[in-house]
């Protein structure tokens, strides 16, 4: 860390800082500039202790971070990638391209068996389907929730696909374990401590989707929460963040793509229904993502996007899904993936 | 709410959005435009039924709502100033500013007992302090827990200020509710629909911060969530939202003070600790909030900022305090408040 | 235009705002709804009138324009895409990936040459360099000027390259198209609708930049800035809007793609040099863009970047460029393109 | 200047940072941390020299700049604040809250005389009004021009109140100059540096206003320009900023009065029209902009907003005006100052 003082900062002051980075159990070194000092705080600073509360001393001007915060999820810790197993057919974080395909909510038997088939037909390794739903609006469908579930679970066994759902409370967080193949942490919940606490505790990957406002670090927090709670089987998920462009839902930030590939060794996938909020826009960013070296995609896919109790907007409708994988496959194939 | 038409889309499209509409329980009226047609539909747009799915039926540009999607919350049903009633003392939303004040953490009982009598001593009516602590890091202390429940409760003993705490979980609600005056909801929890919910069924006034990234209306709709399981008593702080902007910590938005006055009947604080994480610059945002017609203030105030466990950089010394209560009175006066 | 009344307007309100629809040669008609009336104001929103106004008005709630305010780039003005003729042997918008190289700013003879052959033996199609360099601090190097512009032109006589260099200032237009193939507006220029009036006026192709912090929206109104004035030949330049996370120098926002590709008939170029700011990220985010169905690339090469007068961490050196450029075919033609 | 290394860099890696850093004339000093080393580079940062192209030598992982970039903006050149004359009886910056008001365009003699009598009567001290218009659409009205700046003159004769107006081009500069006495630059120019150069040349008093994107820091290096020109007469201007928030027009940034009076000895003037794009919000943010210590305020008054040719929706009509005039001096005088 390094602590910026004031210009013309007292000699005394100067003295305090360097007593109270001691007493912190750092050591400080001093370098004297033309203008201000800059002093110089060696050893970890990721432990309890409060470095940033120096800034409230007096002569102090600011205090600056050198190292990154995590280190669980850091490539000091793991430099090659993280795969994460999901069944015995499929892994995240490999040499395939995984896609997730499915409705945003399960809204009924018929709905998302039909939906199931058509994502499995058209190459999908996995099936996503939401049972418990954060809504916005108290008054808006808050999903089939248990019901939800085992109609998942009734999916995968026709197809074959595991099943990725949300978890929105750590009460229910065991229930939608049992049924669920991977346990999404929705984008509102990105910071919800007690949520990753509580499935960083349980045997299941989590899909960690990245909050609306989050920098590419917070999101690093947030996944070092659950694997220092034991769950090292955490995949991330840029899902579009919050900025003043209307055009788009959200605007979805591929360049966390290779951010994130040069900072930590989790595996990276990407959510265009969300990110940009519009069907149209969908398949180009699909390929983006593939291109720009992502490890997988999750893509909103509805039967009747009409009728669609939520996200009718950003759904592609099955044969358009179609159309849009037997595209994606050269793109995976320029990054050096498959399918 | 209105649907806008492509240019030049068939009037076979337009005859399948008429029928949808009406499907929906709406009234379609359809003006004919020079270059496209827009449909009104007339109805209240805030039941369970999805109009925005019209967004995907073919031909169609866009969907533009014109309801605001909260009622509780709104003006239309309630046209006076909510009183939010805390102790026989203390209410929030009348004629008084009120002053709530405290460290960011509970961290030892000297600690909180020596920020209580300081704060109450400077004039202020609430005492704040945290026990659950959200933290961006797991390795950051997370708060004293029930303990520090205790010993705000304690606080409360020695001063007879109500206490305001934070909830960060439905499990631990409860717990907090026996002894907290106003349970607080944080600005990453801000969408935490679970918490709201179980909050919206406790009998205990709610703090409601604002998240980073939320807009107002999704502020109401939050506020609208706690309402709807009953629990009428919501206080909305503003605390800064999260922009380019890296001079402050948030960017503190004061003209959600004359916004939320506008479309709602619930009172305002604001915080302007959090909203610029910098003690130099919280007694001028404290001024500019009475000014703008907040109905309260709440400011972190620490006796030792230096050696504090979290957000020692924007928490504000007694003497600092009482300096700053001091001259609020001044623009509290002109506001037509009194301290 | 819609006009939504206030819940409750009175009918002389309502009276009032029906007259000066009229005045201003628009249509009403109203919608009666169950809260509050709407009216719909039939007419072209894109003349010099000002429904806008009506926003002031007793009564109105608020105005939502339905018709985008741009013409002439718009697709109903054309609806095949255009192609921007450069040289006889580069045009912009057709089947060919079009590939932008070179030095933030021409430094010396030797500087642009070597780069000039580099890219164009890695198989670039316009050679980029700064002759007037717009920058944030008036101590920081200004570029050389017209010394600059001559030496880009003795590089494109070298290599056969056309070149792309910015005009910061009306005056000095004339100059820089003397020597330009292309006319570059930089981000911090976009509007400045003096240099974008004056710019329409010439008769050299223009390649826009889009503001930090400009809307989809304002970036096709400037472009219509420079059409009105009889300039057609505009090329789209995304390359990053400014948001919250400081990962990036700014965020690339590769959804522009296809947005603009639905609203325009312009030519689509991406710059992740300055999108990402970080020389690393450069080639994920050119495949990216080829792969979303960018027109174009526009890419900072530098032959010595550790000695860069401006903007050397996100300059490539020549012979990462070339090996980028030989993946960057693969995802080319993927999309349907040859580079 | 720090630059931080990458953990486990190679030592000839750090032995080359440190040769450039001594060939840029900055004495280095290594700190030996526990992951990384971290080198201080001392010397002042200001020069023409380019530190910041390190940061694309091999084994450097970031450079973080430690000083401020401006010099003449800074309070390390002048501690007490500036107080910029306008006329005989009005300067900015000292214990006076300078009101500026008025249309935002002259539209005709009878508006612009109606507008100046209606302002100076409740209390005004200049007058405020655009005759060269930067608009987003070139379809919209674009401003008298030079009749405009005559009328202008002439309400100044009639009223004796001195007068602000913009500056949108270096061509025109000098003709705006010999009319108005204070030469406005609006957000969209407020990285024009071209502009900036000319009115740094001139001998008015400049008002420059704060680019939707900029930061506080780039904000002040556009000061910088205009003063590194030799005019020291600029008056900053917030008007808010472009944010995720559309209950506004802008987020209006208050918390920048502090940080700006923490940061510079130039005066700070807010603009709440801008800043909300709504009346109804203005009074409140005047009077919060008061309390927080602004030195002036700049807002939007039309004697008949509904047939305004721009800013209809942001602007007072003359009694609402007058009646916001009255309040504010309570929250001046609590504020330190006089009307």
């Amino acid at each position: 860390m390094i602590i910026v003082m004031k210009a013309g900062a007292a000699k005394k002051d100067r003295d305090e800082v360097l007593k109270r980075i001691r007493e912190l159990g750092y050591r400080p070194h001093v370098i004297h500039g033309e203008i201000r000092d800059v002093i110089g705080a060696v050893g970890d600073e990721r432990g309890k202790t409060v470095l940033q509360s120096i800034e409230s001393m007096h002569g102090v001007e600011n205090v600056v971070p050198i190292l990154q915060p995590y280190k669980l999820a850091s490539k000091e810790v793991r430099k090659e990638p993280s795969v994460v197993r999901i069944s015995d057919e499929v892994s995240i974080g490999g040499d395939r391209l995984i896609i997730m395909a499915g409705p945003c909510s399960v809204e009924s038997e018929q709905q998302i068996m039909e939906s199931a088939l058509a994502v499995k037909k058209a190459g999908a390794h996995i099936l996503r389907g939401g049972a418990f739903k954060p809504r916005t609006s108290p008054y808006s469908f808050q999903g089939l929730e248990e019901d939800g579930l085992k109609l998942l679970a009734k999916a995968r066994d026709l197809t074959g696909l595991p099943v990725v759902t949300e978890v929105i409370n750590p009460e229910t967080a065991d229930l939608v374990a049992e049924y669920a193949d991977i346990l999404q942490i929705g984008a509102r919940n990105s910071q919800n401590f007690a949520l990753l606490k509580k499935v960083g505790q349980l045997k299941r990957p989590v899909l960690l989707k990245r909050g609306m406002s989050m920098t590419i670090q917070e999101f690093l927090m947030s996944a070092e929460y659950i694997m220092s709670e034991g769950n090292q089987s955490v995949i991330l998920c840029e899902r579009g963040i919050r900025t003043f462009e209307t055009a788009t839902r959200n605007t979805l930030d591929l360049s966390a793509i290779p951010v994130l590939k040069e900072k930590t060794h989790l595996p990276v996938v990407i959510d265009p229904s969300h990110g940009t909020g519009n069907h149209h826009y969908v398949a180009p960013m699909c390929f983006a993502a593939a291109a720009a070296g992502a490890d997988g995609l999750i893509v909103e896919v509805h039967p009747d996007p009409e009728h669609a109790s939520s996200d009718g907007p950003q759904s592609l409708k099955p044969a358009k899904f179609d159309r849009m994988m037997e595209k994606l496959k050269l793109f995976a194939e320029a990054a050096g993936k498959t399918l």
